[in-house]
């Protein structure tokens, strides 16, 4: 007889944005005549550049002939691809192309990592977190230590004192939209060194940073390459949420790391979307990157506008400057999914609620700068008729 | 200090298509003159037909406008593939679009699916086999039962009579060729029924199946909905290896086992391509069929003159009929890279040596039935050639 894995019991029963849809979806059906903003998932809205759309139509193209068709791509992706990658960034810290691995997203990669350690690792998971990297640890049986955030340290963690074998940190961060400095970032690399610990850097926000002190990528700080794996994605700066296209950079100087995830790939993946490769090159050549960014800024317009409502209705937002995601505080002590409610209903926009990022959200609430410039204004005049009004 | 996974040191060394790779391109450095043909890796050739091109073209076209641009897609699956396969087949079962999962390809699916499983399970696995059944459970440390599959018995295993609590089964097979017939198949539900046993069943095959007696569909046979979870592929069928589309069949009679999955694919996997998934959407109408069942013909007809010459030649070949894999025994006893390198250097024909797919490979070989036609029939030729002046 079969048994399954119990560690499936102990995930929270719904997963954040399935439920946020739920309640989304709900609600349209009882009031049909709702005009709902959606300012919840962090998803990309503008259309893709015309660079990347030509690169992949002709990357479709080549399917029309056996002369130029393809068939199974490298497990860990093409040639050209990691190449242009390693060129656009990664070459200025002596990073090659066999340290660069394709994948279908940042998800998957963050997740299916973990795959490459024993059950005994103490895993330090920064609180409140996007959900995939508690949820992969808990079905794996992981033992996990929450590093808070809270409001009191700017939502940065404490470099713990006690033992963290693998840590994950995503900056600028999801939820909150905060960014580490680079001394900031050097404090962890030194905590790491020095106690043989593995950080997991997810950088899936990089192309909205825009401060100096800000670094893009954990390898600016000396002796990152000995201790820090960095997951990229082009999903959040070129646009590519359903096209799918991601990376991790896992430096040699790691030791096994780097030929395990080699394994780890070849043996259970079959490579990514030949087309989605094409269009990810395209984003990395100079006239997709100058097409791109005008995307990012508008988001970061967005940001501005949703930033400085919150700040003026006394909400005391993070983010927004670095990153598409404001964080804020719930007025009045309510929780969040009240709050998500509260929102859904009587402001008609949908905001995610921050309890879903772990219990230092709770009271808390992120909104996303993703979508269209008429709809965050809208959304804000809302939100303040609704909190000035109560 | 953080701990590896130890399992993977029981990995073998070499990944099997990457040392195939590795040969080949290192021999045809050393010999630029030569004409290698590849009879190795199971990979199509064909291109795509017209009516999948054109689907594919207009997904890239609706990312150029903000009306029609697709972010995330469902974890899962856009519900209009999901539906087109159960309208396609699967409705015949009383199965629903919420038991289809969309994913990236068989691969990540079949290896992900032992999440679901604790690690105490007993794991059958045919051998010869692919690959990956064996390396992703020998990564998550199960215990692995053999059932090996001998030319005395047409390369079919026997039902076992110990407790197996998990048993993957590949028909049409992979390497062998072989396909279970109805009844063969329906001792296999029994035996799961009796034991509440689990199959994997890998049907990426499937569209070569050409016999009346041969299954399509694990669920042909009744109660294979109580113990069979079924894995599909458009990269045989539709010749997709390149563009990365799959499904898995999870009945709600198993169970938990519909939930679970859906909610590790929400978790730890962000979707499938949207351009793929409109490909393959265009893959299951009438004229798109009609168009991909040429290319399957095409790689038949080449099986038959492989299966032909090799038969002629006193190898022994299974398969060829309702598979695109021909397995053959070789002559005098060589084992299976000795007759790889062979093949490569005195008739620069790349083939699969069978003990990569496990110890009872030893002593066979796995011709490909992919390519075009002049190419297997000057394989054939040059191998005829090879083994009769020797």
């Amino acid at each position: 007889m079969y048994k399954t894995n119990l560690n499936f019991s102990n995930l929270q029963h719904r997963y954040l944005f399935g439920e946020i849809v739920n309640r989304t979806t709900r609600y349209a059906r009882e009031h049909p005549q709702a005009k709902i903003i959606k300012m919840g998932i962090g998803d990309v809205t503008k259309p893709l550049p015309p660079f990347i759309i030509e690169a992949m139509h002709r990357a479709v193209e080549e399917y029309t002939r056996s002369e130029t068709f393809h068939g199974y791509g490298p497990e860990v992706g093409y040639d050209f691809l990691r190449q242009a990658i390693v060129d656009d960034e990664y070459c200025k810290f002596g990073i090659g192309a066999d340290e660069i691995f394709i994948s279908d997203g940042i998800n998957s990669d963050i997740c299916n990592f973990g795959e490459l350690f024993s059950n005994d690792n103490v895993v330090g998971i920064t609180d409140p977190v996007y959900p995939a990297y508690f949820d992969s640890n808990i079905i794996k049986g992981n033992e996990i230590r929450l590093l808070p955030c809270k409001e009191e340290n700017g939502f940065k963690e404490e470099i713990p004192t006690e033992r963290i074998d693998i840590v994950y940190l995503c900056y600028p961060n999801n939820p909150t939209g905060v960014a580490l400095t680079r001394d900031e970032l050097a404090r962890w690399v030194d905590y790491a060194l020095r106690n043989k610990s593995l950080i997991l850097f997810d950088g899936a926000y990089e192309a909205f940073i825009r401060e100096d002190n800000v670094p893009h990528s954990i390898y600016e700080i000396e002796g990152a390459k000995r201790c820090a794996v960095e997951f990229r994605s082009f999903s959040k700066s070129a646009g590519f949420t359903g096209i799918r296209c991601a990376y991790t950079v896992v430096p040699k100087e790691l030791g096994d790391l780097n030929a395990m995830w080699n394994r780890r790939q070849n043996s259970k993946y079959n490579g990514t979307s030949y087309i989605s490769q094409r269009g990810a090159q395209a984003s990395l050549t100079p006239e997709g990157k100058r097409q791109i960014r005008e995307n990012i800024d508008y988001y970061l317009e967005n940001a501005k506008v949703i930033r400085d409502t919150v700040e003026r209705l006394g909400m005391k937002p993070t983010g927004g400057i670095n990153s598409p995601y404001i964080w804020a505080k719930i007025p009045d002590g309510m929780d969040s999914w009240a709050f998500f409610d509260l929102c859904l209903e009587k402001a008609n926009i949908v905001i995610t609620p921050g309890s879903g990022f772990g219990v230092n959200g709770e009271g808390y609430v992120r909104f996303s700068a993703f979508g269209e410039r008429d709809n965050a204004i809208e959304g804000m005049n809302r939100l303040s008729d609704m909190l000035c009004k109560k």
